[in-house]
């Protein structure tokens, strides 16, 4: 059978391939183009444009932030970096004539809030921790769960450990939260949630355990285009009246995952982190559902999220309530609270006026700073390094 | 907690807003705008444009199927559909100055063996069978499973029905094949499998069921950059060595899902069904592996798969030795053998030629066309009717 088939499927390609609509014709330049020693080419070809720019987090902060490409005879536009990249997942778009567009040649892209770009990544340390690698691989579902705080069905992303299906044994769940932008798809996508665990758990840097990505904004089902209420993506994920806030709905969360999966039911076994908004609610949830987490992240966020909202009167008692909390999760005890923050982040004076009033109270955390800012690149760090000291 | 949740929540979205880079700022147009009489309006921002098109398979098979947008003072260039659009799911992009993109307006976007359209729905019927409604939704999961005969594992996305996780009960399994161009994501994303699913099931159409959505390209162990063997998407999915054939690895699937889910396991209970190479696939898969599949279907391609080769001797004798499985499966029994084309499919005459083989020897199956060609548009056509009669 196998020959007839390859012969009939090798006919089938070409038919096909002449048959397609122009609409999804192959672009037959390759871009972007890697090199062995990690310098970057991109091409595009647009034989009737005037300039063409590709602009990308690729650049170093200090540079400009764009690059004009250039023309040859067959209207193909070309860049190289001048340097190699450091390695990295690096995001980028052309612009053609002051339009910007993603490269036509790459289907890598991935949303982040309304925007989509196209995508790479540089081989090396930490961009092997974000590719597929020949390693067991966890599963990725998209799943409902009921809320009956917020009274729907609500869409959440879980990662399970290679292994999880065919065991009986149980496992420590980590609660990884988005930032306003984002939703149950951010960690998957711009995060590399799966394949940073895949490889953590593999080099036996991770212990395996599920991730549970669930959607922060509660006036929200789901991700765009995801749920029957539809909403265009947009920073604080569309303009709908909540029923409940992500805390106290988030009850629900956990109730459904030790429900419906294997899973250790104590507080040695459960984390919570999150970036940037999902960073606050991480550290109101830990506080709010005393006794139920031994580790806490809190990524680009001050822990006391009125720090931000400067000296007005609201904010300060508002602040002083919480440190309150704190001093109660404190009493109670836990493994690791874990603030880490970029020294360009714009919310890093947050954190750091947080931190001071935490060393008020003797709260026990550990801080680590790392440079630039407010971005996934630093997030993905974030991971990689949180994740390793949970469940030891 | 909530309201100061709130207040911190959109202090952080406007000051998240703007600092953001600027390769996220958010185009301030929004396209595409489907109108309640169901005309669309695409709208793109590029003031420095000479020529802005759109084109797409909304316009109609016999028309041109490109169209000008105008220029408004803004530098925003709009067009509007003539006539309502039938409902239907819709792909289409940009050319501006000769340069086909994407709508930066638009995040919903999918990719069709190497490229990547901007999509969007109009309501109605068959529109809202493809779109998310408000009714229960089933689990899509992306695992790895071990094929022994290919050596190594394997990527595959698995439809489970709403409820599947919290019942004891046992459900027949639908392997659901994809095309030439497509992997383990085409039917997912082209195709709408769940919400096609999710849909018919809640309106008691179709029978809850497991759909099994393999990759069909056994020199691949995953879609385009799902996998450490990385690969440009191409039609036919790569040019490596398989080590056997999609036919002779299919036990390996097969064992795989009735080891890992609570399935029925009998031929009663087992449908194979593909689209192209996909339905060349279940038409051999159904013979090779006989008393397994009661019901099978073939979208777009010949059942008899050398009846496109054409005249040549070791077609036609391949095609022989074919029809004699045939006899083997027609006396073995089944319960629906489907075959669907479009009447301007370029495989059309390879089914006619296949399906007068077929009466020769009395083979039993069902035949369905549809206008227009070898396109999704046919093949959610052909799965939403295919699936209701599946198990009953």
């Amino acid at each position: 059978m196998r020959r007839l088939m390859i012969l009939a499927v090798a006919l089938l390609a070409v038919t096909v391939a002449m048959a397609q609509e122009a609409i999804w014709g192959r672009q037959a330049v390759v871009s972007p183009e890697i090199h062995d020693d990690n310098t970057v080419t991109f091409r595009m070809r647009a034989p009737k444009a005037i300039k063409v720019e590709v602009t990308g987090d690729f650049f170093g902060v200090d540079a400009p932030r764009i690059a004009e490409l250039k023309e040859n005879q067959e209207g193909v536009w070309e860049y190289t970096t001048p340097e190699p990249l450091p390695s990295e997942l690096y995001s980028y778009t052309f612009i053609v004539d002051g339009v910007r567009m993603n490269d036509p040649s790459n289907v890598m892209m991935i949303r982040d809030v309304a925007s989509v770009a196209s995508v790479f990544i540089v081989p090396g340390d930490p961009g092997d921790l974000y590719s597929v690698n020949d390693v067991p691989h966890g599963t990725v579902a998209r799943r409902w769960y009921d809320s009956p705080t917020l009274k729907e069905q609500r869409r959440i992303t879980v990662y399970t450990p290679p292994g999880y299906e065919n065991s009986k044994q149980t496992y420590p769940v980590f609660y990884l939260l988005h930032g306003s932008g984002g939703d149950e798809e951010a960690w998957i996508s711009l995060g590399r949630t799966a394949q940073i665990m895949d490889n953590l758990i593999a080099q036996g840097k991770a212990k395996p355990m599920i991730v549970v990505m669930p959607n922060g904004h509660t006036q929200n089902a789901a991700a765009p285009g995801e749920s029957s209420r539809d909403y265009l993506p947009a920073m604080g994920g569309g303009q709908r009246q909540a029923v409940a806030s992500m805390e106290d709905s988030f009850g629900d969360i956990i109730a459904f995952v030790e429900s419906n999966y294997r899973v250790k039911k104590n507080r040695a076994n459960r984390a919570i982190a999150g970036l940037s908004m999902g960073g606050m609610h991480s550290s109101a949830i830990s506080a709010q559902y005393t006794k139920t987490f031994d580790y806490v992240g809190i990524f680009s966020a001050p822990p006391i999220s009125t720090m931000r909202a400067g000296s007005n009167e609201e904010a300060v008692k508002r602040a002083e309530e919480f440190v309150n909390k704190l001093k109660t999760q404190q009493a109670n005890g836990f493994k690791l609270y874990w603030i880490a923050c970029g020294n360009t982040d714009f919310l890093y004076q947050g954190v750091i006026d947080s931190m001071k009033k935490m060393d008020e109270i003797g709260f026990n955390y550990t801080y680590r700073e790392s440079g630039e800012g407010h971005i996934w690149k630093n997030w993905r760090i974030y991971l990689s390094e949180f994740a390793p000291m949970l469940f030891q």
